[in-house]
């Protein structure tokens, strides 16, 4: 994703909990991520002509030729922000790296060809440490089909971070953008939400029963896996509007594409994928599993719209790339993101979540 | 450059000075980062057909059309390793962030097009501080006539820092690749060697006497400007075999440039140019001026090789970019690179200087 906070899924607790050496005083209180955003790209002015699309939108576009463009992105891991060594082995890590920015070449229906590597470490690191992250790095350049070209390496006294760059390619024709919702569009999310927010907050206390869906979980948040294959078919089809993945959690990045395309978006609480799944981990959290699915973040799942006459094929589309397609809500004229939910006594109610979603929930759950 | 190590003109004593609370126990005996970037480019393996030159030179280079490539590089600077924030005002070092990406971009005899930005801050940072570094960096992209596209914002809780990458496009013809350098050429540097390296050491020290030279030498390190014009001009003229910029200092640059070349270099200190002026300061520092020379570091002048026959050709096209053009030794075969200096009792001395030229250097004197 383009100049976004990817941090932000994680927030206060998790740098309380993992930094308590650090001063947190004012942190969430300092100028929104969304404003640094918006006041680069102000200073950034127009550009080249060979700039389709500038920040804003998962990858920047150039034209390649005629036919086709260039897609770039660029994601950074900070250790102690993005994960935690302790539970985090560095092949995972190293695949990781690889997937985050992948997704967000898939999320524009592109597909990854090279990368570019900057690590920053300890000048007294762990050299098999490396050599292990180094080796997930690579082998899921492989996977991915992609190749690393070039990078940088630094010192970094206070531990371990990497930037990767991955530069993708696309039909100029079938890219799709933030910006293409409309009126009337179905929402949609592959596979399931809220397993790498649960994974993470079952590693982070500790928590490990050999339970298969656990473990599940905590591969989702360790080494998640770009939809390629997926963002690509549903690129190819013609039949998407608007396209991004799920990195920020559902609530934001929805918020995202909502303002980009300048529409609103109503979501269904009970039509959410995978929350029933979440409700054991979340028991033994003492947490609601639909925070986890609306504002979890890093799923890396794609969240798409397209008009309501093409759920058959769609669903089709996911079937032949292995993956469950879930359609979550519908585009609305205005703006921002509502979610219909039920009581408990059975009426049910719409709230707004754009952006603010996992802390408006808290808010009313009055946690 | 491409997979190096950033921060190796700056070494241990930059970092005890600057980091005394961090453990800096095994330092330098870890792995060398030569051996770090070797591991990585031996698993990156065989690439795609597009991909010119991966891991090795200043910039990647892309195969774009039957005529025309795209260079792409990646460098990192971080708070406390390549900068102090306690002397480096946010918009000098929001310039030379651009400047250090672009000086890789001239050294292949590019120009830059396209940036994208991944920056890691505090939470709690200062508004109007990231305000400054961010009209710093737009507006050397503005004067380097590329365009900030993209990039990625996180939480740092250490401090700031900031990965660039930059694009580039070149003639496919006309790049400049470190591995053509010819037995019996000239070696050429642009500019002069040892003021970053300099300006440095008068800021660390807090040495500020309103002298002209030493401004300079400080601007230098706070604000160098990449050689476009010159790495383009040298390009296109097809006279030049052999080229890089100078990042990690001569001793250190040219051995790269010498193993990519599979040949030797034998400089000549009396032709290092600068260093006589560098005089005065170092007598302050206590320390030598060739070794800044020699050493030094983050000079960003272009290093390159060119048959002697066209010695007053590249002398006019160094003048019409505005620079000084030296001549400073000569590739013989062999390997490794040497300097021929004069002792004090008159008689000269050959003495090799590759990669570990600064720390031969003090060794010899004594220190």
């Amino acid at each position: 994703m383009t100049l976004r906070c990817g941090d932000s899924e994680l927030g206060r607790d998790f740098l309380a909990a993992r930094l308590p050496n650090y001063d947190l005083e004012g942190v969430l209180s300092a100028v929104n991520e969304r404003q640094i955003i918006e006041y680069i790209a102000a200073l950034a002015g127009p550009a080249d002509a060979r700039l389709i699309k500038g920040i804003g939108d998962d990858c920047a576009v150039i034209q390649k030729d005629g036919r086709q463009v260039w897609l770039l992105t660029m994601d950074t891991l900070i250790e102690g922000v993005h994960f935690n060594t302790a539970y985090h082995p560095p092949e995972k890590l190293g695949r990781k790296a690889v997937s985050v920015n992948v997704s967000d070449i898939a999320a524009m229906g592109g597909r990854p060809l090279f990368v570019l590597l900057s690590v920053g470490m300890l000048k007294a690191f762990d050299e098999s440490w490396f050599q292990a992250f180094a080796r997930g790095l690579t082998d899921a350049c492989r996977d991915y089909g992609c190749f690393l070209i070039g990078g940088d390496t630094v010192a970094s006294p206070q531990g371990f971070n990497c930037t990767l760059t991955v530069i993708g390619e696309a039909e100029a024709e079938r890219v799709v953008y933030r910006s293409g919702a409309r009126v009337g569009d179905t929402i949609w999310v592959s596979g399931s939400l809220g397993s790498a927010a649960a994974g993470l907050e079952l590693l982070h206390r500790g928590i490990e029963l050999g339970n298969a869906a656990f473990v599940s979980f905590q591969e989702q948040h360790l080494n998640p896996r770009a939809r390629v294959e997926l963002g690509s078919s549903l690129g190819a089809s013609g039949l998407v509007h608007a396209m991004m993945d799920l990195s920020d959690g559902l609530a934001t990045d929805l918020a995202h594409l909502c303002k980009q395309s300048g529409i609103g978006a109503r979501l269904v609480a009970r039509n959410l994928p995978g929350v029933a799944a979440l409700a054991e981990a979340a028991r033994l959290c003492g947490t609601d599993p639909e925070q986890w699915a609306i504002g979890g973040g890093e799923d890396y799942e794609l969240l798409f719209t397209a008009s309501p006459d093409h759920q058959f094929c769609l669903l089709e589309l996911g079937r032949q790339c292995g993956l469950a397609l879930s359609p979550v809500g519908t585009i609305v004229a205005g703006e921002g993101v509502t979610l219909i939910r039920q009581r408990p006594d059975g009426t049910s109610e719409e709230v707004a979540i754009a952006y603010q979603g996992f802390d408006h929930f808290r808010n009313r759950e009055g946690r």
